[in-house]
């Protein structure tokens, strides 16, 4: 039995990425993957989405914009939607490499790293099990990502996640999404764009339940500006099969009759049927593996989890931060993760993008807060493109602080790295009141809140 | 005579931001204008000149992705250059407001301030003349911004500056722009994306000559990539009236006829003819208004100068940034101005964005200097959207913070803020190192090269 410096279960963005590092440092590295290596993001999740939601941008503008906007002086004579959704297809289909991991099995293997595609589970401590195989390990990092939710709807028995919808080639002429998270509004902004008939229904009261209210109150005007029927505060009752697709009952009593359901409710950590137990590791309430600030699963020093499966802040970005801790501590260097500025984005048009918590959470935790508004509209380059958004801000009092940001608007998902910066650093918001943004810039949109919040905070 | 709080020589986006808060803190303010309250900044170069670059932009994205990025599935038929163009001045026009500043004016006397239009210089010593009438003041701000620099090329007589550009309703078949600052190559690109055959001639070696030479030649790549005939290095040694326009002469040989000339070598101070000598104030050696921290001329208390006539930063947010701290202090609070982190922006697609010190400016400051430069092309979001770009990181070895960021490619404008706030702040690199960026996004543009200078800090 080969006996590796650092064993890999599950070879998505995390796997890969501490693979890529711990090799590259010289540790000996196998990783087991039973999938593609690279996990969701590259084939079925954000790549292929941020292709299609780019298209979808652009035809919007198209028909739109292209005029008022002085780039013609004549109405664009579109396609058909039909037709432009597989132009968009094959973009997103070179974007998702073909949803074939041979580039990155190959990254893997000139680092040296051993690949075994094949399921992985603990055998006993110290020892992995790739199917047949056994691998002896010093390290294990335990990086099986998460899994969809399913739903608990009466009658539901065939739908589409969002993997589905980014893989397949079918444009569903009308579709019911849901679940009104990042997954779900991204989806019912591509479809309604290529002129689907789209039923987007949330459970809770707003979109992204967890975001400031005003933001994702925004999100649902601009789905419902792109024909998105979007119906807050609703569940599918039941849903039984019709000709040409699926006759859906809310419990509003309204009905519909749809191709497609595409379900987006989440994912939950893959934590089961990998073994675990043997080495005494039990998920959190949550289901996924607490880990200490070295991703380390709590009380034990040679196993590491990292990305989804921790069930923290389940995002690509996580997934590589995890990765590159948990790599340089396996190369000797003492390396921990924050994650109190962790961003958060929705790639619709406009942008949602946010970090460090809502006005809601931080009164929860005990924050004596300051919230400030300002909506996108009043800044110049919002005037210039008639663009429309808003920025939540949200301050701690007491130490003068920034605890979280939320923004709405044009490319805000680059803009909120300053914010997070802020929250991370713990900058005054004295200095952060005193930075310039170039003008005409959407960055200009943080200047009056924060001129606000300091004034608020100087009355006392 | 009415003897005012403050009174404001020059209306621009200094002079009436100076008025506005100082009037709604309750201040008696006269504000004296010739031109249009406002400056030139709304009517004749940052709000039009974004206008035209958003519509250029569009137009090209039209022409050449809309396929390849899947938002249709055959080219789009374009109309004209020339109906493209009257489409885009006319959008031009709404943004520039037709340049009518009766909004600007209204905004000013709603809050009480005195405009009066006309010619302003100073009396005497507590004295401002604004035509025939006299007004006394307490506080005297100068605003009086900028003017263009005169080209001295044999045999020009006739030609255009942005002013006229970004207010004409014509589009020259054919230019020579004399120029490679930020405004040159924005003309460029306007005019050589809407059909002109644009020549940019720019004496020194490389574009935007205080920019970092990496940064500078991909914008040279990108105007060439438009369509733009860039010649570096070259000086226009003669000019002569030709049918239909003018026939230039570089200093290389090269000749061309052009419909239009276009001079963009950059603006000075407006100091002369307003009476300063009364004031015992002299500009300095670069011809403009010396200031403390306060933003109060060198050696007064009750002279204060904003903007373009200081010669620092010639930037709208620059202006805005000194009439704020201004505006701060005439009501009593003690605020200070901090040049270290002022962004720069040129609003080309690529655009262009930076702050602080060029790796050439820190050295010659005397700095320990480490230097990182990293591809747009291998993040995540430049994949997925065929975008080209870099960013240039500039860091003080013993301090260990950052000095300088530029860089170039989609939204860099957004995303500079950042920097500026990291320079501003002086956060530990290994801070900056830390923190997270969201997938995928072109601010991920950051974690490579401040991982790479981490590193090479680390190896001493």
């Amino acid at each position: 039995m080969d006996i590796y410096d650092v064993a890999i279960l599950g070879g998505g963005s995390a796997g890969e990425q501490v693979a890529l590092i711990a090799a590259a440092g010289g540790r000996r590295v196998a990783l087991v993957e039973e999938r593609l290596v690279g996990g969701e993001c590259p084939y079925f999740a954000c790549m292929p989405s941020k292709a299609m939601l780019a298209a979808a941008e652009l035809r919007q503008v198209l028909r739109r914009t292209a005029v008022s906007a002085g780039a013609t002086s004549r109405p664009v004579a579109l396609d058909g939607d039909a037709d432009a959704y597989r132009a968009a297809v094959a973009r997103r289909d070179v974007v998702a490499k073909g949803r074939d991991d041979a580039e990155a099995l190959e990254g893997l293997r000139a680092r040296g790293v051993r690949v075994i595609k094949d399921r992985g589970r603990v055998e006993r401590p110290g020892v992995l099990a790739a199917g047949p195989i056994s691998i002896g390990w010093r390290h294990l990092v335990i990086a099986t990502g998460a899994r969809f939710r399913e739903p608990a709807i009466p009658g539901l028995t065939r739908f589409w996640t969002s993997e589905q919808v980014y893989a397949s080639e079918d444009r569903p002429g009308s579709a019911l999404i849901v679940g009104g998270g990042a997954v779900g509004c991204e989806i019912a902004q591509v479809l309604a764009r290529f002129g689907s008939r789209v039923t987007l229904v949330q459970h809770g009261a707003q979109l992204l339940p967890r975001e400031e209210p005003a933001i994702a109150s925004a999100l649902a005007a601009a789905l419902a500006e792109d024909g998105v029927d979007v119906r807050l505060g609703a569940e599918v009752a039941g849903v039984a099969e019709a000709s040409g697709g699926a006759r859906i009952t809310l419990d509003t009593g309204w009905e519909t009759t749809v191709e497609r359901v595409i379900v987006a409710i989440g994912k939950r950590p893959n934590t089961t049927g990998l073994g675990l137990e043997r080495l005494g590791i039990e998920p959190d309430e949550r289901g996924g593996l607490a880990v200490d600030d070295r991703c380390r699963v709590s009380g034990r020093t040679d196993v590491w989890a990292a990305g989804d499966v921790t069930g923290v802040a389940l995002f690509t970005h996580t997934a590589n931060y995890h990765a590159r801790t948990i790599a340089a501590n396996l190369l000797g260097r003492d390396a921990r993760v924050d994650h109190r500025a962790i961003p958060r984005g929705v790639y619709t048009t406009p942008a949602v993008a946010s970090v460090g918590l809502t006005a809601a959470a931080a009164r929860a935790q005990g924050h004596d807060v300051a919230v400030a508004t300002f909506p996108l509209e009043r800044t110049a380059r919002a005037f210039i493109s008639e663009a429309t958004g808003a920025l939540v801000l949200v301050a701690d009092r007491r130490d003068r602080v920034l605890l979280g940001a939320a923004a709405i608007g044009p490319h805000v998902e680059e803009l909120i790295g300053e914010a997070a910066l802020a929250i991370r650093a713990r900058i005054p918001l004295d200095v952060l009141c005193d930075l310039v943004h170039p003008f005409p810039t959407y960055s200009e949109l943080y200047e009056p809140p924060l001129q606000q919040l300091l004034a608020e905070l100087d009355r006392g």
